[in-house]
């Protein structure tokens, strides 16, 4: 059988680099371009030092009918240009970047502050496999989740489905963060000297974009209008998410026992028994999820996610994702083999 | 004028060496005994490289006749058996245990499980210097507050005297500590290896200790019994606490006004200015707590606290509550001269 | 065909778990006993957050009957006396100790100050298999190289063999390690608090004990009597090795030549291309040897060395040594299929 | 008295923040501008979170009649052209950038690959107040010597100086630094997520613009010509350098009393006692220099320097230079009250 060839946009970024790791284990998968606009004529190897001589071609450069999917590690407003380009060649997309997330290019603009590239590819499925398998399945484009979106939705989605959340108390979600999600540009805040021995909140509140898709997808879930007030920070580590999630509940150990259910036969998600506390190092460099419950006072479920921000929060979750688009065994090139 | 013969018990610990270094600065002290049980007989810089050559004796050899205070830098129930014998002998007790930070031995028992071994000695005033500065002046003995409870309480305290909290709605503490915070003894947990690339919660809910104290100080404040959910982490990094702390306030730009207000006097804590956020690099190393507000979605203001745990968590806390005890300027010996 | 029932000794070390991850990928082999004295009666997944369901038994438990095989991640002498047994019920013995590295009793006393405690079994061919490989093949028991050693005999033996090493000049290498490297037993030195922020040589000069096996070595190549003088430093990261090795030779650009063709064929072996330099970042987490060289001033050659002190320097060489005894491709394991 | 009016240029860089710190707290210092071209027209205070409200100016708003000295920390070419105003309107300049470190323009031009910008102030003195105290205290220009070369020559001159060294065995250096060494402009290699879990060497062997000064003034204090290999490498920590040096010489006992007797009266200079290994914990935040000393086979010694880079390595030192240009305590501003 001959090998689905990809395209990987924006390779030498921390997401591409973690993604092609992945792409050369899968054995359906030719990795035939890499693109990097800054280092195009080099290698992947020039990157990164243990990386294979893959050669770094410019995003003009590509011939998408030589390519039957592509994964974009661009920067929003430049992916979904690819992203039209790719779809209207008939090849699958599995974009990584926030353009294709939010349903309406209304919502994009809230957030984004720019006019989306690509209206005409809305709505797009939102690419969380444990909650969207079926409707993943017959796609040709999938919005990869964002990596603290992830963490959040993983926490909160089956408390909605099952209504156990509490109508009008916020939903408190304390996150933290390593540095690799600020990406590969040297910027002052994400320099070593910077970070060593720091650790700094960032667009609390109702600041940062994630919140977007995460009250999306929440409010199809059915949540009712409900404030969801997020807290980003910087941990001093290269990568993990460990978000805290504080949620007014119907019944605190009910909701445990929801989330243990919802996710007792998923490849991805582990639960932990009661009394172990998720860490980052449960999550780490792997393509899981790792979730630990602790009911509290009155109705307050304290849910704890525990995710790699370049795997399950981005890599490994389009990995999932390219394996259900093209109907492979969604574990594939992620655990054991296949 | 003769110095004020002072001695630190439990002098290796961190929180003791840290704070010497503090005392040795002090023009009106002079640090006639440290303590050691474990390095008795050997000098303060056998524990420290850089420390200088002051004798470590064990406790039993510590003539307490010879000194006018003493500050105890032991663990909880070794602590007050010390601070009963000194202040019989009529010296001035400053305790960073915390055998007297709660007011009646039921309250103790309750948090630390053990019998209170000094009951006659409660209740102490609490030596949070913003809030008791007047009550801590002409007592001798003062308990130091816990690090992290310094921390919650400048973010509660003006919240409550104010009059701003909803009551009913729990108050959410998400906080954070560098790995000094858990001592000097060798234990697995708190080593390189484990801790390095890694984040991860601990008695988090209603398990800490800290949650007596402070539900003592905010109910002495008139907050009608509402829950505290307290969710402590260790970071990878060596010193500084930064507490979240999300509450459901009557009006949030009126609650930050509030907090705002309450410290535009004080020494030792600064409130940034709007859209600055607290971080773990405004604080350590020195003797300040550093605020930020940010009022967000309904009736929630977020408040960050940054201190270094060492210090405004232990040492120099310790040190304005001497200052006050003995009539000096409270910030001698921590800032400018004296 | 049956699989291969391995014992791992000492499991719940960080050498312990990162052997038994490698073990567990191995298609021939079962992990059929682990042995923990602290932990035994429980799992391992009580030592290691994400680690299988391994039960934990104590050395007196295990019936050597019922094993092929064994890995001894002990401390020395410890090691040596569990090697007799197993040798003498007819199991391979890989052993990842010091105690049977070394050819005589008297070397081994002279480098622990203890008396051998199984001196009838040296000696033991030493399990460095880009040397020793059709040696380690035959045997029933293999001495596996310690991780300083690994890094400084792979620097210097391709020169030795070639006669390039200039006479009476010392050796110097100045080698710095991650801190899983000094085990998972708590010290103070090695708490976070202590290496976070530092940097810390130790044992330098001629103190430290691996010098003993690699002049060994380095004399059975054809070394003549040569000072080494070894300088390991403790770095803030929790591993990894790099050693500078800085050697005089009679023509350092030859010199260079004669490392790069003797690794040319090596699977876990790199030299890098001129001007490049190994780093901790090129080893870490791979059972790769990753070696740099730059002839410098005179007849100095600058080479560099980078492994995993857990892999290379202790699990992943082990895993090869063990496919070498039972006759299985060398990487099997370790890289790719098998 | 009126207070010595300085201008730093080049204050928001981690040295001039540094230097900064230090002059606030000169009581004959009144630090009257600060330049910073990206910054100015903000304040000191947008660049660090608790630094004081300075203003920022660009180097072209100075009014240099309205200053009696100048720190520079420029980047070299950048800053003898401030030297050279600033000397021609009558102020004393402390130059921390490489311009004025080299004797000749030649010399100059050979390490840093550009004509040099200002010839005709060549030579000026080096600013190593241990060995060219009396000299620098008539000048009106000092030469600020490099972080590394600070701690090589505070290793190796007073070898020099005793005649201990052999000539024609190379001087080998393997030296370690932080992050801040590397400035403050973001660069992807300083980026957290490069460092974190990495240590990498750079410009080894005869590459590094350092030993052009080093060289320099071992050859003026009597040094034969003698290969020096010096080996940098960046830490994962932001700060402190700790300079391993592998020297040769006529009897290593005497050689290590030497370098013993030659600090014994130095404020900034420590050599720890036998057996004691110096480490960057003994140096960082310090203005001091702490020095080991092993001999070790044959005649080798081995010469530990640890240094703050940012404070022995830069800034401290600089005011240093700055006490003896005005004649006031060495140690103002640096230890102790003036």
């Amino acid at each position: 059988m001959s090998k689905i060839k990809v395209g990987v946009y924006g390779g030498t970024g921390y997401t591409g680099w973690e993604l092609i790791q992945l792409l050369v284990k899968h054995p359906s998968i030719e990795v035939a371009a890499v693109t990097s606009e800054r280092m195009a004529g080099t290698s992947l190897s020039a990157a990164y030092p243990m990386a294979p001589d893959l050669p770094l071609v410019s995003v003009d450069s590509v011939d998408l009918k030589l390519l039957d999917a592509v994964f974009l590690c661009l920067p929003h407003t430049h992916s979904a240009k690819i992203a039209m380009q790719a779809h209207a060649a008939g090849l699958k997309v599995i974009d990584l970047s926030a353009d294709l997330r939010l349903n309406t290019p209304q919502d994009y603009e809230t957030w984004y502050h720019v006019p989306h590239p690509a209206p005409e590819l809305l709505p797009v499925v939102y690419g969380l496999p444990e909650f969207n398998r079926s409707q993943i399945a017959g796609k040709s484009l999938v919005a990869n989740p964002g990596c603290y979106a992830t963490a959040m939705l993983l926490g909160l989605l089956p408390l909605v489905q099952a209504g156990q959340i509490i109508e009008d108390a916020p939903i408190i979600v304390d996150a933290k963060s390593g540095t690799s999600g600020a990406g590969r540009t040297p910027k002052q805040q994400t320099l070593f000297s910077e970070v060593h021995g720091n650790f700094s909140p960032y667009s609390i509140g109702r600041a940062h974009r994630h919140i977007g898709e995460v009250e999306q997808q929440l409010a199809m879930a059915g949540l009712q209008a409900q404030p969801l007030i997020f807290s980003p920070h910087l941990l001093p580590v290269d990568r993990g998410i460990l978000a805290a999630i504080y949620v007014q509940v119907k019944d605190a150990q009910q909701a445990a026992n929801v989330i243990q259910t919802a996710y007792s036969h998923e490849e991805f998600v582990t639960v932990l028994p009661d009394g172990k506390l998720a860490t980052l190092a449960h999550a780490v460099r792997t393509p899981d999820a790792v979730i630990s419950l602790t009911p509290s006072a009155g109705n307050t479920l304290i849910v704890m996610v525990a995710i790699d921000n370049l795997m399950k929060g981005a890599a490994s979750q389009a990995v999932q994702n390219f394996n259900l688009l093209f109907g492979f065994d969604e574990a594939c090139a992620l655990r054991g083999s296949c």
